[in-house]
């Protein structure tokens, strides 16, 4: 079992603004990131790593907040496939997130929490905020970026848009652009937080409000259906009771998978900020790299025809189903970049890249190893 | 185009407390529903049909709140598959619902509305009420039950439990049982209602209040979700935007499947009552066929072996995917009972039983015609 590595939480103020896809400007950037292990003097082993939507830069060392394991411990430590004996990884926490960045709960100029008047975001502007970082941390050219989900979807827009700036491009369990069941589900969510009162348009920070807790809870239940398989789902909890011998004839919770999801829900309220959630989600969903090409997919991935990439799916995704990561692969051939491309076999549908998943241990290890 | 039918708009009052499967009483129970064609003097061509979840008696008749065709007015009429220039057709709101059938919005027999008064009733008990009123019309035979999605499952609690009351069973796009899938999705919706300030633990009627429409309108965006495939919704929507010719950088409704959403779930508020769907969705999930039957659902069909069944499953539905049609048949098989099994193909998802899908219509007309 992996354990909590020591890490360096670091805070890095961005020197410049930010200019952001809507044509705004985001002033006073804030980026929180951890670091592990040694950075080499030529600084040539470092690799970066993007998290996912509700992840963070805890990826191996014990969340402040939950005090649970990094979120990719079994990955990434001494020995572990993104070996931190050998490479100096960093994550940092995605701009408009909730763990340190700056994002909508951060004070606007004006002194007050920026709330719903925080620009709108972009996958590009969460990696050019990092780029901007890279760039302060004295850091040309990284040995590799790495992300699941849409940790995924920024690797691939840091190849498109920054394509001399990483060796190594991982994009697992993600997708070139959100489909429109994508957009739906993340819809479902944001409309659920919108319709808590105590959303209050934004407005929740401060004055003792809790925030629109039961709508994010809501928004979490049904984002985590898509998370797993139908058959995982099954597997996990069937028509299993919640510790009791008979149905209640009730609305408790009397199925095991009532329990979970509503657990689920209720724990993420405690770590995740509602419009950090709103802010997100809406990114993900503008995400389309053919689009910003104008178009065809290959064009964006036109000035990284010298990186190598490795693309993963999962036979279980139906969230970034294995056809997602074959427009990808298709669009890298192209355009004659070096790819490897497999889909693994897993039980555990989209949250595959986070679980227990050896072939895909192997597979990490061998491309950023 | 099947234009609205002149059809019986009826009640009936059951003449006797109705037993439920939670050991309860259910007092006082109204069935309202439509009658289309006439009754043949033996009473021998009546077809009885289930509606869905959100359905109504108005197969084929305007819907007197909406305004808009009976949902299954393509499929339900004179020269139509199911013909009512010779079957007399009988549709009933089923109980727990909100169209006239007795449901949490009636009054109690203290005078004030159940709410979460009524009773958790199951799939059994909605159709037990039908038998009841069947045996009070003198209806001791039917032609036919038919039912898609939900009407499906009461189709088949039909054919398992009064088995000598249909001669034909035709089950559209159901399944046997509520996955672990199912009942999650099922579970986001009540907790969307039930986190509805107006929801008011239940008690919402009368007073002025206007329920948890806001609630309820996002649980009817997620369950929305799983009624279409993820191919359909692309074809359909797409990442096309809605009435505008760029991305707003807000949160409005950008994508045309935002918009699409947000305006199915806030039309089904004008005609449905937020208690009814948590009752509902409870019977759907509790629903368990072979568990009923001690475990094994071929037994749940031991005594309706001679009853002539169709089972029918869309190769795109992923709410009720044809591998839950298959147990159903295979079960069928175990005790000899007569049954075709199609899966037809359809780009519509689980909806698909609801449109235009002529292959469904020629089966239906084959089996019952």
């Amino acid at each position: 079992m992996a354990t909590a590595l020591a890490s360096q939480l670091n805070t890095l103020d961005l020197a410049s603004p930010l200019p952001l896809d809507s044509g705004k400007v985001l002033p006073n950037v804030r980026l929180a990131y951890e670091t592990y292990g040694e950075m080499a003097a030529d600084r040539g082993n470092v690799i970066l790593i993007f998290h996912a939507l509700t992840g963070d830069q805890f990826v191996a060392a014990t969340h402040p907040i939950t005090g649970k394991p990094g979120w990719w411990e079994r990955m990434v430590g001494p020995g572990l496939p993104i070996d931190t004996s050998r490479y100096h990884v960093i994550c940092a926490n995605i701009i408009g997130g909730c763990m340190g960045s700056t994002g909508p709960a951060d004070l606007a100029e004006d002194g007050a929490p920026y709330a719903m008047r925080f620009p709108v975001i972009t996958i590009r502007d969460m990696v050019r905020a990092q780029v901007a970082m890279l760039d302060q941390l004295g850091i040309d050219r990284l040995h590799a970026v790495v992300g699941g989900s849409m940790g995924g979807m920024l690797a691939l827009s840091f190849a498109a848009n920054w394509p001399g700036r990483a060796d190594r491009v991982l994009a697992i369990a993600t997708t070139a652009r959100h489909s429109a069941q994508n957009i739906a589900f993340h819809e479902v969510g944001r409309q659920a937080i919108m319709a808590d009162p105590d959303w209050r348009g934004g407005d929740y920070y401060g004055g003792g409000g809790k925030g629109p807790e039961k709508g994010l809870s809501v928004a979490r239940m049904a984002a985590h259906i898509t998370y797993l398989s139908e058959a995982g789902l099954t597997e996990k909890f069937g028509r299993r009771l919640q510790d009791r011998d008979a149905k209640s004839f009730g609305f408790d919770a009397d199925f095991q998978v009532e329990s979970y999801l509503r657990h689920q829900g209720i724990a993420f309220t405690n770590r995740f900020d509602a419009n950090s959630y709103l802010y997100i989600t809406r990114a993900m969903d503008y995400f389309d790299l053919a689009e910003e090409a104008g178009g065809r997919l290959a064009d964006a991935f036109a000035g990284a025809s010298a990186t190598r990439f490795c693309v993963i799916s999962f036979d279980t995704d139906w969230l970034y189903p294995t056809a997602e990561s074959r427009n990808i692969v298709h669009a890298l051939n192209a355009v004659a970049a070096p790819v490897s491309f497999v889909e693994l076999s897993a039980p555990f549908g989209h949250d595959s890249f986070l679980l227990d998943v050896p072939a895909l241990d192997r597979v990490v290890k061998g491309f950023v190893g």
